[in-house]
């Protein structure tokens, strides 16, 4: 596989971009990463390539544009079917790892978001609640899935392990930095395990950003977050 | 394939509930249709089978049931893979046509609800036009995805005929409660003649509502829409 035939327009910290690494990385498919810095705007390369939604991630495959991170990791399962399978084969396994992924997507991120954003204890509190339920339903989603073996995909790293194992970072940064768990080991002990046996996976480690690296941003983002809730409230 | 072996929960206005009786109609799939009456609140049925979320369309395999209409229609294609094909086999044109069903339940569906459920003329107006912007969108994929053939998919209806098709009923009926049109012969003449094609294929006709079936619900749904407003407003 020529370097230049695979592209990958994204940065480090997003999650979604990592899914697509991950995703890579398993099929041991070489590629281009091609750092899109928010700080210097959107490249001319990316708003042609997604002109939709105008995001990263977006895979370019002999020159032809893939984006959305599961459509696009489904694509590389696809396309590269020789290296180890993403998806599971069975086509009633395929549809309970499509459902969970987006739950995850629709469900899991609003919250963590909100996590990140929250200003006041009050407000912390009740997302915290309503994400540790969540953490602790996907508990159970693994315990099903995992059928006793180490992954979401069974004995090795697939589809769902990707679609959650992307948020790891931001999960172990957020609860640092509120200083409360909801994946821990009373709560979630085999997802703990989980994502220690998945961050250090061939295909995961270091592509998975650390909490230094993320801090920073989460830290932010946090003022951003803070400033606007300030601005929005009716002056004295 | 025994009756008894495959079940639908649904009901006829539901466009996710008719994705999934296209595509069991196209692979010639004999179902068992049970009736989610919504007076009647939801069945012990759905909400065992769809715990999650608790809402139609399930459909239930061999005792196991799948959630979520884009799922189940890939489940289905996957299952009966011996029919005609609803995804493409490209996995580029796949990702495509994953890409857009996505866009369409995440970008149209909230246009066409807040369409219906418009109060104002000033609010009804905003909508309209980016109702009518959305669908000269998907008129250029349907230009580039039908490659001047008649579906989506191309000479055979497929995944975004289906992803699509499923809102024309409601779109027909909302076009003639507003008395305005964002689907019609001048703004996108290929989707005109497109529905047309649809509505009469075997897979649809017969499954797709009617406008005298839609109209009444759709008038519920704004007298509804309309009491929430009024009543959410300060008084003097």
């Amino acid at each position: 596989m020529a370097v230049s035939n695979v592209k990958l327009l994204g940065n480090r910290p997003s999650p979604f971009v990592n899914r697509v690494r991950f995703a890579l990385n398993l099929k041991s498919v070489d590629y281009e990463f091609m750092l899109e810095n928010p700080s210097e705007g959107k490249s001319e390369l990316l708003l042609k390539s997604n002109p939709i939604h105008k995001k990263i991630p977006v895979l370019i495959h002999k020159d032809k544009p893939i984006c959305e991170s599961l459509v696009i990791v489904q694509y590389i399962d696809e396309t590269w079917s020789d290296g180890p399978s993403i998806l599971p084969t069975d086509p009633y396994d395929r549809s309970i790892a499509r459902f969970w992924a987006a739950y995850m997507d629709d469900k899991l991120v609003p919250l963590l978001r909100s996590l990140a954003d929250a200003t006041d204890e009050e407000s912390k509190a009740a997302v915290l609640e309503k994400t540790t339920g969540d953490l602790a339903l996907l508990e159970d989603v693994f315990l099903k899935c995992s059928n006793g073996k180490g992954f979401f995909g069974g004995d090795t790293l697939g589809y769902l392990d990707i679609a959650l194992g992307c948020y790891l970072g931001w999960i172990i940064t957020i609860q640092i930095e509120i200083n409360k768990k909801f994946l821990d080991e009373t709560k979630t002990p085999a997802l703990v395990e989980w994502a220690e046996r998945f961050k250090s996976h061939e295909a995961v480690k270091g592509t998975l950003p650390e909490t230094e690296e993320l801090l920073p941003l989460l830290m932010m983002r946090k003022a951003a977050a803070a400033a606007a809730a300030q601005s929005s409230e009716p002056s004295d």
